[in-house]
């Protein structure tokens, strides 16, 4: 069975807007083993729509058209849907309804641009939606099934689990079983892990697709196998590659470093602080942003200046001034601050030069001091991160994250990026 | 002159990977008038790859072929554009010198999965990498020029402004000057918003086209012309929105509300402070991201348990036991000791429940409780938000941001969203 996407809107093909809506579709139809072939995104135009509707249709059995549901005139879809399968735009009595249900309970009067979206190419199928004004809609053209759904991220999601994954798991049942096994890895680099497999694993057997994907920070591992028959080899694989990257594996899936801190502090029943001046809170968000994180989580410090150092984590200031903000005695003190005010068992603490300004010849902009541990021994190191501002934060968070997490497991071995990101004195 | 996007990549079919790189792409070649046409976007196999670049490569007259240059097995595309193009595959010296180089600043052996970077179809020319090992490269096939880049977001940003964008600007000056006038909105739905301009523009020019872009949380509108000449009537119509929209306008281009905050502070020569309990750093976070918040911005407080709005802020033991932490007398006593504590002008204080637990009767998940303003005049609403854990983070931390925007701009009218999403009592 193949599935193809069809993206539509001026704001993709323009830089202003990230697509994230098909990686959530591609995501969504996973579970049922269906896998979206091929994707092509084009602007807010009807007749490269119609054209591209219709070279797509006959390539696949289901299209999934993603956005230009909206009540706006650059949304196009219903339109263009009425254009190829000849069927006129019809007010459709269910998408009527819905909306006047929609603006009911926001205590809103029906306008003439919402309306639009009811106006439907004769002979659709309703898709409802469950927060947003629009239905999505589907139609048989020639042997292919397209099914319009809307670009609003959140609406897409509910429509995409509550609709059409089911139907498509129920239309179009797969029997060969694609399975991957992820896990997701910090600290080394995607050519040296491939090295490192050719070296140790040169019998790397056919029925294992390897992939990776470098993201930001993690570097995700990716083992496919395209039957269920091959289950075993693709375990001996992972647990020989366990081995080989040992403890820079955080975790299975999607596992975030932020869900391995909170698994591990909540096994040992301790708690956690965060004081910080670079990464301005982003440390703490990426620990709230995970449900429980209150369990181990009670109080961060984002300590900008030199004088809320002081204040709120009592560092000397004889400490500031004569070592600097951006130093290893400093970003001790803080964490002792934070650990005394806040009575956490655990803390990171950071100082950083964020950039773009700030920069000296000894600290450089990507400087970076990060202090990590409890109250028995707080350990600390220095590093250096070439990165924009926010990717400097974002990088500068993981790794003290990263940090914490291998104290956590009383890992003792110096990470690699110890070697390679050290600033140079 | 046509430009087509051809993206490879496994992680971007199966759902693991949200594509930000056709974004850059298409930001840094409009700076030269250029557009991204269409793009198609495939998974990681030979055959496919070969078949889209043949198929792409007829319609366009630029091709920039995306990611499959690194080191690991999955990295297809010289082979893929040696097959296209019947060119062998030898090693490239300036490709082979330029990863000798990489290896040395970073005191790595080349490595063999390295040097499969280095071998190229003959003929190539060598797009110079600043920051990675592998090079980027361009070949003539037919009447289109193929551009291989990396996937590497950081990688690829650097070739595109170093080497690609000129190339382009260069080769294909434009002469039709496309030309965009963006802004940025808070607190207006995309279907109201067109309605108004419906009801009170009835008389939108056809030479101006315009857009909307859905954000989280910001609605982003574009107006677009095609020839410069238009210039004065795309003008009249901003101005004519600016008009209708009055104080849910944010800011030009991609201001964002963090951005717009530190201007109106840095002007007042105030500062700020955040006592954040459901939010968990995020509203400091995304302050902190814009470079200069220094000047405005000294100190936060994570607050998450009770136990430390009462240690850090001074809240009460009894507004807590009495109100609950989501009250508007706790958030006023977020807000009052966080002001107290950091010397802060202004102060935001938010105390929701962000789910999925923690609910009741009385307070849902998604309610939220946010107090803004300085010592003389603290202001507090109630709201609520169904929106999953981290969209309920963000759009609490956008609307406590717009609430001081408003607060700042001395803006008296009460938003829309305050009807639409206060909780029901």
């Amino acid at each position: 069975m193949k599935i193809q996407l069809l993206l539509t809107g001026n704001e993709l093909m323009t830089g202003h807007t990230v697509d994230s809506n098909s990686a959530m579709i591609a995501e969504l139809i996973a579970g049922s083993g269906h896998r979206i072939q091929r994707k092509v995104t084009i602007g807010d135009d009807l007749a490269t729509l119609v054209t591209e509707m219709r070279s797509q249709a006959c390539q696949c059995d289901v299209l999934i058209v993603n956005g230009g549901l909206g009540p706006t005139v650059d949304d196009l879809t219903a339109q263009a849907l009425s254009h190829l399968s000849e069927q006129p735009l019809l007010q459709h009595p269910q998408a009527l309804s819905h909306l006047q249900q929609w603006c009911d309970r926001r205590k809103l009067p029906i306008n003439d641009a919402n309306l639009k979206q009811t106006m439907l190419p004769c002979g659709v199928d309703i898709i409802p939606n469950a927060t947003g004004s629009a239905v999505g809609f589907s139609l048989e053209y020639h042997n292919c099934l397209i099914i319009c759904t809307p670009g609003v991220p959140s609406e897409l999601r509910l429509m995409m689990e509550q609709s059409i994954a089911p139907l498509l798991a129920n239309r179009f049942p797969i029997s060969k079983q694609i399975s991957t096994l992820r896990f997701q890895t910090f600290g080394i680099g995607e050519s040296t892990l491939q090295q490192m497999i050719n070296n140790h694993m040169p019998d790397w057997p056919a029925e294992v697709e390897l992939g990776f994907r470098v993201g930001s920070p993690l570097l995700e591992i990716k083992l496919t196998i395209q039957q269920q028959a091959h289950k075993i080899i693709q375990q001996q694989c992972f647990e020989r590659l366990q081995t080989l990257m040992g403890d820079y594996i955080i975790g299975l899936n999607s596992c975030s470093l932020a869900e391995s801190i909170i698994e591990l502090l909540q096994k040992k029943r301790q708690t956690l602080t965060i004081a910080e001046s670079c990464t301005g809170g982003l440390i703490a968000a990426s620990i709230t942003e995970i449900a429980g994180a209150s369990t181990v989580f009670q109080a961060g410090f984002v300590t900008y200046s030199n004088a809320m150092k002081q204040q709120l984590l009592g560092v000397d200031e004889r400490l500031l001034s004569e070592h600097g903000a951006v130093s290893a005695e400093v970003v001790t003190a803080m964490a002792q601050g934070a650990l005394q005010h806040s009575a956490a068992d655990y803390a990171i603490a950071v100082s950083g030069i964020a950039g773009p300004d700030g920069g000296s010849r000894e600290k450089p902009v990507g400087t970076v001091w990060i202090a990590w541990g409890n109250k028995q021994q707080l350990n600390t190191q220095q590093l250096l991160f070439n990165a924009p501002r926010k990717g400097f934060q974002q990088i500068v968070s993981a790794t003290s994250l990263d940090l914490l997490r291998r104290e956590l497991l009383a890992i003792k071995a110096i990470p690699r990026y110890f070697h390679n990101r050290a600033a140079r004195n």
